[in-house]
């Protein structure tokens, strides 16, 4: 068979659809939006938002009101700052190994982590895309923030009294290409789909009664759902597998409690680009959580040999429905109360907000159009509370505590302001659905957020765009530009530009959560040390093992021990214990000439092993500089060539 | 033989030293420095530095003076930011890999740079520590950036067209421990020390008639040469040994045209931190440049078996100084005429002016109080301008266009600055080398830079200090905190405190240079596309090299193959050719399952080598949200089980 590459252009599309298509492809990112003049946009108010001059100090600690947690895209882990500042406070590196933040495969903590369980292989490329951040009763508890993978079936769990990843959990059965991922209004569910369409074990297709060909497809999609434990630990709960792949995903709360919803952009089940837009509406998916539990509870299931311990259930087995929204569609995003399920599609102009209450009520009365793959098909009439023509590009929206949405659009670069229907109008008391407002972005916006914009309680406020494109937004920095969030004020129309930062590639999602939810968790030190600090500092001779065993301890401004002997082509264990008890005291080990360097933080134990092949003396050095005494705080790891050695040679420490 | 680990506290420090090393260690950093009320320093003036809100658009970009580009440590490569914006805006990444901004061993180009020459191991962990801007007649050009490495013997050249690392030079004969690094006034010359003592290869150690004990030390220390050539082409030049470590180092220019000013802090040759401190001065060195380059051709050099082609140089074969200066100097820095040198014990209260002038006066008058290892040893009196006991920690020292110099202080926290002597004493009409202005740090001042400080014509205006400790100073996150650099107007006295930005780990050195100077100059495409455009896309089997040769095109929003099969087991060689022409237009290469990811600028060509070892199909993806179709901007590679491979299963493209 020889497979023919897709036509760059096909006739498949509706007249509508290739004017979106084509405003959006050929002028593209080139259509900078609606700025409206700056003098129309109303005079700059108090000094609110203006740096003061001279600076105090602290004034950045004690004005910043959100901490925003920002997907950092195939950069594989998280940046983070602060709001209204939009400074860059850290990175919390996750799949991919960062040294400037402490976190690198030389560590086996973090390389057991990074590893396929059932490749064995260490996969340091990741592409982060959808933070989640914990929840009690649907709004942020501050504990923990969820986030998972593109490239890999992977989630990881960040500690936000740390600021480090915790846990990182492989999702069996699919080899990567995941988009959306949700947590539950109690966070003991997290959710996460599938984009890509897989070719799996041939025990789900069986079970699915699909057939797959691997050349010609179609292929099937799937979401998974994990358990997370009262302590945060994340443990494979289930699959669905059906016909299609999945985008993004919310799990609902309030109105909507109990149900997953979702959207698939390809329900085309194509294999190409432009095919997946022929179709002129694509679907949004509810699916009844308990439905699904008691499909396993059932034994509704099948295994595969991967994950033997993994309930895969079929889509036919479980309630869902579906109905047809705009076009490949990109967001789906739930308001405050549960009640409305926006989602808009991307190639087109068109939002649609369904009513979740007229959802179910049209679920028990069966106000069905037919169905597809047997899933029943809802009458867009029968669930719609509004479908809005609000311009090019829709993506993704988010909700503010005064009743109103917020929806970005890449093609015309803003952001609309769309008040919501009951009950929110007894807090806006204005026309539903009619746009109120529109903030300029500079250029492009993929996501948006308003700080608690995704929960039950919105705190508003503020929104942040974030822009893919900057182009010419500050001095040029070279082919790969940074990305730009913009920070504006919304508690008046118009909306008023705060400030514009420039961010490493390359932000999916990103989540603000208020600074005292965080800040008073926030450990400065770790306490490890503490539980070890009673070993003394040694060096064991292990000739059985051919290993070395170094028991150092770590502080200002000296390693115990400072010189130690290995045979040449020995491993080493070296364990670190840092004594420091102060905060912000880091020291590091890193080992001339060995690709090994890691960081040590207050109180932390790391261990560190490395095998001496390479013979001669290599200084071992603080890689932070820690004290006037930081230079001198180094020590050698003397690797005796194997044919000069002798017992003798060995060091041990004066007792 | 057992080695003795050193004790904490050792009897070999004269009283002095032990208060300044007791203040250090014990109270350390808890000293927070000279913190002058805010209302005895100046009211703020008016809106300068402040930022307006609403903020118009293009603001920063149209208001940044100065980037600076600030080595990122342990994160291996470089921060970029805005001068006032204090605005993050880059990093470039060049020994550790880093997907965000595209820099990963998936690509051959930059997999080649990592490898070590000669042990071919591929070197993914660095520590950045000094950026030498390009100069020309000792002033910026802005063409070219070059840092080093701490932890392995290597040089990068980075391109300020591009922001890109454009070559990197390993260094023979050592094996890391590397510290200071300078360019020449013509940036024909870079000069690299290695801080760390080592035990070369023997025909060095015979060369320099020293003996070294792989156990009991003592070892020998070396400074690199590495010519420039006009391309900036890096190139091993020579290398001079001698019974010494090197840690700072500056190539003069002006008045101290001609030679390497250099200091040692272990003058004591010691093998642990404590005696390091045993001598009460170390060594400020005068290396005369073309006594070297005369040695060299004169022949008195020996050769090792690493590097054939490179002179290894005796100190005692070239013309060379000492001369006394407070113990554990770091910093040394010279003047803009290049008549200051200065340099600082950091573990003392001392800093000191050498006048150049009189320097060579003193060497052409031989006024010599004795010699160490054969080097003359210079009267401190006759060469000294002015010994200044300043405060706590003195570390690093930079000058402005006024004639002061600016000394960074880290036990005190803070910044002095520091009338000159003759012929500054015009610009500023100050007693010269009495304190006139404090600048207090949060905290623990590590560098300090005024922009073009290092060079024959500082800009002035701003210094920012490089902080080694945040703590408190913007909202917590983890024990790991993040640096703080702090922007200071030295126009007046006192210096007003701008901004605070926290900053990644961790930056040794930073320099600012004119955006005038870079931003014209910076690429927004690369151009190597167009000379394969006509190439047409194709897949090509080699079942003698087991191998498929991918030449795929990539625009907004198609990858063109989109699907190709490869038998498993099979070399995939994926030649990626980016036909967008416009700004900002990035796009990308990741597959599903496998770890690469790979970042694609407009008109960048980039070739991606991987073997099929995973049969299924496995989705490629754009990483870059390029336009509403990004989603859909992804292709099949198509691994056939071995066993299941048959020609016809070959893609062929419709032409």
């Amino acid at each position: 068979m020889a497979l023919k590459s897709s036509p760059l252009v096909q006739g498949v599309l509706t007249p509508k659809v290739v004017g979106a298509l084509l405003v959006g492809l050929l002028l593209g990112t080139l259509v900078f939006g609606v700025v409206l003049p700056s003098s129309a946009r109303g005079a700059a108010s108090s000094g609110a938002y203006q740096r003061p001059y001279p600076l105090p100090h602290q004034y950045w600690a004690r004005t910043d009101e959100f901490y925003v947690f920002a997907s950092g895209g195939q950069q594989g882990g998280l940046y983070v700052y602060g709001v209204p500042s939009m400074k860059y406070l850290s990175e919390i590196p996750i799949f991919n190994p960062d040294q400037a933040w402490g976190w690198t495969p030389e560590e086996p903590k973090v390389r057991k982590m990074l590893t396929n369980p059932w490749t064995e292989e260490v996969v340091t490329r990741g592409d982060t895309h959808h933070p989640s951040l914990s929840r009690t009763n649907g709004v942020y508890d501050g504990r923990w923030l969820f986030i998972n993978d593109k490239l890999h079936p992977r989630i990881a769990r960040v500690d936000l009294d740390t600021f480090r990843t915790g846990q990182i959990l492989w999702l069996p059965n699919g080899n990567g290409g995941d988009h959306g991922l949700s947590v539950s209004p109690n966070s003991d569910l997290l959710v996460q789909n599938f984009e890509h369409e897989q070719v799996p074990d041939p025990a789900i297709t069986q079970h699915l009664g699909l057939t797959v060909d691997l050349l010609k497809g179609p292929y099937v999609g799937a979401f998974s759902g994990v358990n997370i434990a009262s302590d945060g630990a994340m443990s494979n709960a289930w699959q669905v597998w059906g016909p299609w792949g999945f985008d993004m995903v919310r799990i609902g709360w309030g109105k909507s409690d109990g149900w997953i919803v979702s959207t698939s952009y390809n329900t085309e089940r194509a294999l190409s680009a432009v095919p997946m837009f022929a179709r002129d509406h694509d679907y949004a998916f509810f699916w009844n959580i308990a439905s699904i539990r008691k499909a396993v509870a059932d034994g509704k299931y099948v295994t595969t040999k991967q994950a033997p311990d993994v309930p895969v259930v079929s889509w036919k087995d479980v309630e869902v429905y579906v109905t047809p929204i705009p076009l490949n569609p990109h967001g789906i995003d739930i308001s405050p109360t549960g009640k409305y399920v926006m989602t808009s599609g991307k190639a087109t102009t068109l939002v649609v907000a369904i009513d979740f209450e007229k959802t179910l009520e049209a679920i028990q009365n069966k106000r069905f159009i037919g169905d597809d793959f047997g899933i029943p098909i809802l009458d867009p009439d029968a669930v719609r509370a509004a479908t809005m023509d609000l311009g090019m590009g829709p993506t993704h929206i988010e909700f503010d505590n005064q009743g109103y949405a917020y929806v970005g659009f890449f093609v015309d670069s803003d952001i609309k302001k769309v008040p919501l229907g009951e009950p929110y109008t007894r807090l806006h008391n204005k026309e539903p659905w009619k746009v109120v407002d529109v903030l300029p972005a500079h250029f492009s916006v993929g996501h948006l957020l308003v700080p608690g914009g995704d929960t039950a309680q919105p705190y508003g406020k503020y929104v942040i765009s974030m822009n893919k494109l900057t182009k010419d937004t500050f001095l040029p920095h070279g082919p790969l530009e940074s990305e730009n969030h913009e920070l504006y004020n919304i508690e008046q129309v118009p909306a008023q530009l705060i400030d514009q930062m420039p961010l490493g590639p390359e932000t999916h999602y990103s989540q603000a959560i208020p600074a005292s939810l965080v800040a008073p968790r926030v450990k400065t030190t770790y306490t490890e040390a503490r539980a070890v600090a009673a070993e003394k500092p040694r060096v064991e001779y292990d000739y059985a093992a051919r290993e070395v065993r170094v028991h150092m301890t770590v502080v200002r401004s000296f390693f115990t021990p400072d010189a130690f002997t290995v045979p040449e082509g020995w491993k080493v264990k070296t364990r670190l214990v840092s004594q420091e008890t102060a905060m912000d005291i880091s020291h590091g080990f890193a080992l001339d000439g060995y690709n090994l360097s890691v960081s040590l933080d207050p109180g932390e134990v790391k261990d560190v092993e490395w095998v001496a092949d390479k013979p001669g003396v290599h200084w071992f050095y603080c890689i932070w500089f820690c004290s006037e005494l930081h230079m001198e705080m180094r020590g050698r790891a003397i690797v005796v060539p194997q044919a000069d050695w002798t017992p003798d040679k060995e060091t041990h420490l004066a007792s």
